[in-house]
């Protein structure tokens, strides 16, 4: 086991090294207002991934001594990973990659990719399958996204599309080919404790409260900017009250769930999101916020049972209710070009493609094997 | 209980509706710089309102599984209903609300102002007479502002006046209405654990940390912006380094007491609110965060059990130490124009008949009746 | 000790009403960019010391109940005190300390280095030796600062120099004056909880995540501000990387340790420091990620053992991993011109003997008596 590590992270650093060749006569004089302009939008998100994510995964104690500094490791894998990859396809200029801040933030929309497909799988794969998993997946992300901007040249602000969309049936994918029948009973050590609802609901307010710079980072400067986090902040705060409001009439005694909260309050982030920078009107954006919360509070409760039951598909923390679901209605929102529909199947067909071989790569018997108790700890 | 719950939502669903009619038309055509001037400080302000405010009522078991989501669905519903009142007296030009992020970080002042009041009551109201609260003072709230800021056009930055005063004297008004004498002998239920009280710390100190944003959000650009971040961050840290010396004379033993340190660090950032952009010098800065936690310090100590016994007014939490006493403080150091003296008191006698009404409309026995273990559990 | 306390508070509060008036007629009015160039860096520091290294001082129940409570008390006081000293050596013209948001955040830089030397003595000291040893560092920092910059004129951006090795160098003569034999068999106290190691985990990861501004807040705007804020996280996360493998091969069972998480990870982001914004490349700021984090996990492993045991240096926290060792390699990466390297072992020695005379003077009688159980409870 150790050695297995020691081999992917000897593998891992050797790779880098190849990335500093690259990167090394590197002219890093990025004009000066690009930091100014992008550097606020990269705090906010980092502060989404390592603070809010980590929260989330707080609660789950398999991943060893704490999800928090597992979420820690594959987030800094990911993001490493990334820079490399997006900056092959996207920011290579004669033969380098020329990095600034803004690459950053790209690199941590894939990372958030691989979070988001994580959470088809939490609980049945290991830590080693997690971390293959954010190495694969990268790549595969990042061709899709850069074919879909280069030549389909589709507007997705919000990444919609290319990030939800994508990290949904990726990690459907995966967990179709890891399915697992015996999960479908409910397994003891699901339940959670007061303390790790705190966190993962301090996880969700984190999220929440920067989503706005999330959906706006990558839109053009200016007016359409002003409109991304306007319309994301209206589609979160309908989105929340519906969320309370079903999730009292939808459950017995009127309790509301902490389930509820923590996943479907976020649904109108996903659904304003492909078309968060035009001019849809605040109340679009209000709309979009109930319907994408309706969805996701209905796909909980009675389409991931379905998936679970007759398509084999076990989607542990309902990804595709959060984003799946609300990412077709956010394409359905955004001016349907032909080739936007095109960009949503292909990349609907890519990730799932992506995610079912990724699946067949972490049951191959070495990956699969390790005991969890022993890895983190 | 739930009927009433979803009549109320349902009532709430509707009036929205009526709010994207009235935004509908509306031209999202934000000047440039108008994001980038006030976005830092909206996102500084989020992290107060949800994350700061969220922690402080984490401890309170009493409204369900965590203080810390129904702060949460408050702070949600509070924002968007300010949105619409303020915008119909403040910001609508032709029939229309023009929205922009300056809207929201004023919706997210109405709704601390929401968050201040309930300290008062907290603990003897179920979760629907809070909600119904908030929503009787948002439009209270709103009318005053408006009135003070057109017709009498007083300078109130950091919202000594508008927000504070205002927000104490209602909360005031309510706990008169809903007097209960019982509760004067302390309550079982009281008692914090010590996680509880590290989450409501670290509420406390997100507060703290962005408190410089909060009172230069709505100051003039430039010169006046820098000194009211200087001056808050002052009058905080001479009222942190007060309260700790006072909470040690005060105590026996020398003990530092945990509502000290919750409450009292956070009243310089009250008192320097009225006057924070004017050229006061660093040093009154200094002298009205000293002057604003000692009287902050000695209202817990002997007008809070004052007031509960001989005038009825219980005040759960204080607030008419924190936010009432520092606000007096903070008008008399702004310059004492006829006009702002008039703005006091006026505000004073509106925020606390507001308050009473309230709080007989939260006595009403439809409103009173439900249990609050059944709500949010 | 109530006395001793008061005495001590009513000190400090005559000094400060001192600097009132020496600020009093002071002309703030800062350029309209001063604030809009630095307040977001500020704000970023300021949840790097209140919450990061609150949350890294919560699992101290030594002091009191809450080490997040006295680091928010010790900082304040740090802060407000080194606006003073550094304002009289580095901002005061005409007599008058020229106070900008500017001055704030290099009190914050000093503040940060108390709570660094911190580390070196937590757990064998009592809360007044260290509000003393605040109050004499502070002044010893400044002065050594200030004579570096005006008389060596040497380039620190991220503060290798003056910040971490002399924080270092500070903590290892203070505690090399308070050795204590038989804690080198180690304490029953020094154990951690579950949660206590969470909130630790949260603390590290917002020091992590911004970083970058702590690093950049004082480089020259432009380029300059991007290269520091691209190498610091390049750096960060090749050392976050390298912490992990590195535990998993140098503990039994490719167990991977707390204490490694919660601080190897920041290496990096030290190493990069003196030479943060010139064009090293990034591959540069990866391979001194590397650097940093082997040889300040292998200083844990191996040095500091032997330090205490042979040298009477009990580094309780490690500082002299993470802020020395990783300092040197810092300033051995900076351009070496003769006046960095006599400014790297000036400062060494200032520092050292500072710290040692400092702890001479906590050991006075009168302040070392205080039993810890009576003073913060």
């Amino acid at each position: 086991m150790i050695i297995l590590k020691s081999a992917l992270y000897t593998a891992f650093v050797t790779y880098d090294n190849d990335a500093n060749a690259k990167l090394q006569n590197n002219e890093t004089k990025p004009m000066d207002n690009a930091l100014y302009r992008d550097y606020p939008y990269f705090a906010d998100i980092q502060v989404m991934i390592f603070i809010g994510f980590g929260c989330l995964l707080a609660f789950f104690r398999l991943y060893g001594f704490s999800g928090m500094v597992f979420n820690f490791l594959t987030a800094t894998f990911a993001i490493q990973w990334a820079i490399l990859v997006q900056g092959y396809f996207q920011f290579s200029h004669a033969g380098k990659i020329h990095l600034g801040v803004i690459n950053l933030i790209n690199a941590e929309f894939a990372c958030a990719v691989v979070l988001i497909s994580f959470g088809a799988v939490l609980g049945k794969t290991s830590p080693v399958q997690l971390l293959v998993m954010a190495l694969l997946e990268v790549p595969v992300f990042s061709v899709n996204e850069w074919a879909a901007l280069k030549y389909l040249r589709i507007n997705d602000a919000g990444g919609s599309i290319l990030i939800h969309l994508f990290a949904c049936y990726f990690g459907l994918g995966v967990t179709f080919v890891l399915y697992r029948p015996r999960l479908n009973e409910g397994h003891a050590k699901e339940n959670t404790s007061y303390q790790s609802d705190i966190l993962s609901v301090v996880g969700t307010l984190f999220l929440w409260v920067f989503w706005p710079s999330f959906n706006s980072a990558l839109t053009l400067k200016g007016d359409d900017q002003h409109r991304a986090i306007l319309h994301t902040f209206i589609a979160l705060s309908s989105s929340t009250l519906t969320a309370f409001a079903l999730s009292t009439m939808l459950n017995k005694n009127g309790k509301i769930t902490m389930a509820d909260i923590q996943n479907v309050t976020l649904a109108g982030g996903v659904t304003v999101g492909a078309s968060v920078d035009m001019m849809i009107s605040p109340a679009a954006a209000y709309a979009l916020g109930v319907m994408g919360c309706a969805a996701c509070m209905l796909g909980y409760k009675y389409l991931s049972p379905f998936l679970a039951r007759h398509l084999r598909i076990q989607d542990q923390c309902g990804i595709h209710n959060l984003h799946g679901l609300t990412g077709l209605i956010s394409c359905a929102a955004g001016i349907c070009a032909i080739l936007t529909i095109f960009t949503v199947f292909s990349t609907m067909g890519v990730a799932a493609l992506g995610g079912i071989l990724t699946g067949f790569v972490l049951k191959l018997p070495y990956l699969a094997s390790p005991s969890d108790d022993l890895c983190f700890d």
